[in-house]
C-alpha cells in the first residue's frame, strides 16, 4: 500500500513519525512518501525539516492518506486551496487517517459530516467547532467510520496505526509490531485515558 | 539546553522523533539540531530523510547528546571513526541519552564500562555483547547512571525523555508534557513491560 503523508509548516512531529514508525518498518507491505501543498522543505518548531513533493504530483493510487495535526492546522483550516486538495486526495484514497487536530482539516472538507470521528482531547472544542456536523466522540482513542480513521492526540496516532494493522492483518500481527517497538498499545479504541470532559 | 541528535543511515524513526517531540515542544528550554558523521542528507528504510551538519562542526556546548538505535547500528558499531566521535561528543556533553540499540554504540566507546545501562529487549544479546563490561539491566524501561540515560527499545525513548524532564523540572512538569502529547507515560523506570528473559 502506498502511504501519502501530508506535511505543512508546523506539523506535530510525533503525529507524523509515530505512524511512519509503525507502517515504515513493514517495508514489504507499505511505502511512505511525503507531500505538501507547495512541495519543497517543510519544517516545524521542533527543528524538524523534511523534503516533500507537491500534492499535485501524486499520480499513483494512494491507499492511505495520512493527515497529521499540530499548530500549523490553526492556519491551514483557513487555507481553502489546502482544504480542497485534502478533499481531492481523500476522495481518491482507499483510507484516510488523521492524527490529533488533523481531523479539523479533514472535517473542513465536509467528508466527515454525519460520520463518527475523534481528535485531540486538549483541543477538542476548537476541533469540533471546525466540523459541527461531525459526530465527535469524546471518549475514543481512535474512531473508524468507513474509510476514515481519526485518532486522538499525538501519541494516539501510534495506537490508531496499530489498530489499522489489526483491521488489515489481524490483531496478533498488530501486537507483534507493538512488541517490536516496545510500545504499550492501547488496544481498546473506545477507551481513551485522556477522554474529554 | 542544546540537544545534538546523532543520525546515521538506517536510524530508527521513533528513536529519534519520540524524544524530539518531548523536548522539541519545550521551545523555551531546549533547542534541537541534527548531526551525522559525514553531514548532509541521512535517511532510513522508513522513507525518512533529514539534513544534518557534521559532528565536526559542533562548536557550541552540547547539554544533551542523543544517540538513537536502528538497523544502522549493526554497521556503525564497527565504524571506528564514528565510535571515536561519539566518545568525543559524549565527553563534552553534560548528558548522553541513548535509545534502543544506540546503547551499543555508546558501549563501544567504553564510557559505559562498570556503569548501569539498558537497551532494546528484542536485541539484548547483541547489544550486551557490544559492552561486556557494562552492568546491563534486563528489567528496566530506562536507566540513569550519572550523566548517562539509556532506554529500552524504540518507544521507551519517550518514557526516558519524560524521565529526564522529571529529573530536571519535577515529576508534575513531566506529567503535564505526557498529558499534552496524550501519552501513557510508564513512570516507573525500573519496570519494563517488555523486560528481557
Amino acid at each position: 500500500m502506498n502511504i501519502a503523508v501530508l506535511l505543512f509548516n508546523d506539523f506535530e512531529t510525533l503525529d507524523v513519525f509515530g505512524p511512519v514508525e509503525v507502517f515504515g518498518r513493514l517495508t514489504d507491505l507499505y511505502t511512505i512518501k511525503f507531500y505538501s501543498l507547495p512541495g519543497g522543505q517543510i519544517s516545524n518548531r521542533h527543528g524538524v525539516s523534511l523534503s516533500t513533493a507537491t500534492l499535485e504530483s501524486i499520480t499513483t493510487p494512494v491507499e492511505i492518506f495520512l493527515v497529521p495535526g499540530g499548530f500549523g492546522t490553526r492556519t491551514e483550516v483557513h487555507n481553502l486551496l489546502m482544504i480542497e486538495k485534502i478533499k481531492e486526495v481523500s476522495d481518491q484514497s482507499k483510507y484516510v487517517l488523521t492524527v490529533c487536530t488533523g481531523s479539523a482539516l479533514l472535517a473542513q472538507t465536509g467528508l466527515l459530516n454525519h460520520k463518527k470521528a475523534t481528535s485531540n482531547k486538549r483541543a477538542f472544542a476548537w476541533v469540533t467547532g471546525n466540523g459541527p456536523e461531525v459526530q465527535w466522540d469524546k471518549a475514543a482513542r481512535w474512531v473508524v467510520d468507513g474509510k476514515f480513521y481519526t485518532s486522538s492526540g499525538v501519541s494516539a496516532g501510534i495506537d490508531m496505526s496499530l489498530g489499522f494493522l489489526s483491521d488489515q492483518h489481524g490483531i496478533e500481527f498488530a501486537r507483534k509490531v507493538a512488541t517490536e517497538i516496545e510500545y504499550n498499545w492501547m488496544e481498546d479504541k473506545d477507551n481513551d485515558t485522556f477522554k474529554a470532559e
